[in-house]
């Protein structure tokens, strides 16, 4: 091992409300007013490519619950929006907005990502994620979320339309001849779409994105999620609790690609990662306490009956987790039961252990330590082929990434882990990813 | 009327390619190679906002034809990213985006304008149209676009949709409290909306934007889209060739939205303007001229092929316009058509004429002169009550806004006509538009 170049580690910032500890908000001097300023979400972006981070990532979520907005601000505006501020407030770093293939009109989402590529100057990328609850689905005409095997289906079929609406009109069709046409339209490429879910003629309104296709992410644990993230993905935000968990789950998952003749080495893998950063690990203890310290206990049993489909409102507090039903037997979003199940088949937690390991990002891998330990980690997993970089998840922000940028990027540039400049300027280039084949050849060439 | 108050001209930007003249990106130095480019939007939004304009004003459609693209760049990067960028380009100019209600899922499009009206801090306009064309419909998933009747019923619960939607997080819910909860959930207000075409329970993912609700222009001139815009509009783009039809319009719209008990001052009627101004008028019309003589006549005719629903390719070009069918057997969107009617009846045209006629914004209001004299048909139209302002549609861009910035806003100015500085922060406070009642108001307090 030790003569092997040193794999470079792909990190991302996924940005959420005032960080990822369900109890960010609370704590004294939080971003809890800043929510709605477009400024707030700028100054993450500006600090994430301060440490030249890949990109940075936003979720998404169709609704918000009663209990949900008692509980914290889980919010954000809408992504794509967000993005875009932040495209014009950043120069380099990618922007991956999350989009659901269950509610979003494939045009209306190829148009939004081609502009938001165009107007970032090729630094998009979309997670496309299948939703997760009954609440989102009567936002949108649906009386409940279809089926997971629906819902999947019909994600590999948004995919493929998003992917022939991209390559539709090609930037190379547009002559601008002032004495003759605008565009040549024996180059357009109407991917007249008929499918079991979308009937898209196209061609798209926006001439290819300079990415040529805005890079794809996917989230999304269960064997239908690998199999979609191993024909589709370049980009996989992933949850593991523990290095066993996240090598298991990135072999698989490479192993899928090649099976589908795809070079696993174009995917990246990056599950979530929260750290809590101090200049001493008691420091860092100290403070992650202090936030597990602000958790209301009776909300964060409510949202563990969510993960995990039982009533725990009458779980005993102090006494060990009771027994859970097997994954097969759940029928809510199962890879953040699994993470509930591996925690506590290891570590054999109390409720209110348990509650507090998934207050931060919710089961995510979590380090509490130095820059330097926090480093090592990362190398751990990276050199280990668990993971080709991290989501990172701080607990809190603006405060999490500052000390992220600050204290750890440079102990992993020191050891040659990660780059000190951009070197290219698109997402793709960040990530090592290849060129988009196809896109802009002429019809004549394709074949 | 010498002693009546002078009333004020709102004045929009209605950005569009590389100005509204069919051949405007075929001028040696146009902005053809800058669309695709956020910068140039950019710039165009400054321009505007020194020029104290309300508002920013951007179409949108749903397809490209192989027709379209060929004549010319009618394209547009996808309108509300665009406006994104340019609310953190400027601080005042107002943003109006397009969007169809045909094709657009109001829980998305309400989210959408509602970040966009907190990233701009109360400036957003939305203006609510039901298109035109089959092809924009085969890209959304239906074989042809529903009827006339029923894309207007549709529009019409769109709009309630959406501003159930607005209502339904009031910003005032939020507590923050860190001891206890982030929201007051019992001052959520979820619409539970049930109707012909839409279901959608509700709330909103996003807070009530600073507006209340982003400011609701329209766009259609049948008798189902007047009494959409007299129920709902706050603006109104509309489509006027002279005086006389600009006010037979405006006055019967006043009518039907004193009718359903609306002030009608209330309300502002701004037809399109398109404005060629130079030092001299003889300077104005050669550089208009210019510009009709760089028109391809082919295409122009296949056009107006579409506009009138006739086989334009036979006409005779120096002979006059044949005989039209009335407009009640007129299939394709009637207020364009209106306007082609309205145009032979008064000027008799030859075919070539009126081409040169509708090569810049279709048949709208068309003024060529001095800076002064556009400043006066303005005024005249103003004062006879035929509008309350115009959106402009600059032949060229930038050229033709920053002419119109730089020659005729301050001769607005010095007649008293235009605000010489903006005097609020948000686009309803520019309009001169009521505060939104009922939103932010506890459940409580409305009844
Ligand atoms: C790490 C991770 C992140 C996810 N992020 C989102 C998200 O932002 N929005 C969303 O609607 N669903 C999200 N999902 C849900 C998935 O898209 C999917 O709907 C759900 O997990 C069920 O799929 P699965 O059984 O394959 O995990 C996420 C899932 C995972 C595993
Ligand atoms: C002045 C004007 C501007 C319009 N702008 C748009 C537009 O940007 N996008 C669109 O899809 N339809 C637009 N329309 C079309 C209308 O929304 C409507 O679909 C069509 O005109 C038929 O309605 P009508 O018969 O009431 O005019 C516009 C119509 C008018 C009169």
């Amino acid at each position: 091992m030790s003569t092997a170049p040193r794999r470079q580690v792909r990190l991302n910032l996924f940005a959420h409300a005032c960080g990822h500890h369900a109890a960010a908000w609370r704590a004294p001097g939080s971003s809890v007013s800043r929510l709605g300023e477009i400024s707030y979400w700028e100054e993450l972006a500006r600090i994430a490519e301060r440490g030249r981070l890949d990109a940075l990532f936003l979720a998404d979520g169709q609704s918000i619950g009663t209990a949900g907005v008692e509980r914290g601000p889980a919010w954000t505006l809408e992504p794509i929006t967000v993005l875009t501020a932040m495209a014009r407030a950043t120069e380099r770093i990618g922007l991956v907005t999350t989009v659901s293939s269950t509610f979003w009109d494939p045009f209306h989402a190829a148009r939004l990502l081609a502009s938001l590529d165009h107007i970032s100057h090729g630094r998009a990328g979309i997670n496309v994620v299948t939703s997760m609850t009954d609440a989102e689905a009567r936002n949108h005409g649906m009386p409940a979320l279809p089926d997971h095997a629906k819902r999947y289906a019909t994600a590999g079929e948004f995919i493929e339309v998003l992917q022939g609406l991209w390559d539709s009109w090609p930037a190379q069709s547009i002559l601008a001849d002032t004495e003759g046409v605008y565009v040549d339209s024996s180059l357009l490429r109407p991917p007249r779409h008929r499918g079991e879910s979308f009937e898209v003629a196209g061609p798209l309104n926006v001439p290819t994105p300079p990415q040529g296709r805005p890079v794809l992410f996917q989230a999304g644990a269960s064997a239908p999620g690998r199999e979609l993230a191993a024909r589709h993905a370049e980009g996989i935000y992933a949850v593991a609790w523990d290095l066993e968990s996240a090598h298991a789950y990135r072999s698989d998952l490479r192993a899928r690609a090649a099976a589908l003749g795809r070079d696993p080495e174009t995917i990246a893998v990056m599950p979530g990662l929260v750290a809590h950063v101090a200049a001493t690990e008691e420091e860092a203890r100290r403070v992650r306490a202090d936030l597990d310290s602000r958790l209301p206990v009776a909300d964060s049993l409510r949202q563990l009956s969510f993960f995990t489909g039982q009533d725990t409102s009458t779980w005993e507090l102090d006494a060990p987790v009771p027994p859970l039903p097997p994954l097969e037997e759940f029928t809510g979003p199962k890879g953040r039961y699994a993470t509930v199940l591996r925690i506590v088949d290891s570590v054999q937690p109390t409720v209110r252990e348990l509650l507090g390991l998934l207050a931060a990002g919710g089961g995510h891998a979590t380090v509490i330590g130095t820059p330097e330990s926090v480093a090592d980690e990362i190398e751990r997993w990276v050199d280990a082929g668990a993971a080709d970089g991290f989501n990172l998840m701080p607990p809190t922000l603006p405060g999490g990434i500052t000390d992220f940028v600050e204290q750890v990027v440079p102990v992993l540039q020191r050891r040659g882990r990660f780059r000190r400049e951009y070197e290219g300027t698109t997402l793709r280039e960040h990530l090592g990813l290849p060129e988009v084949r196809s896109v802009n050849a002429p019809r004549a060439l394709r074949a």
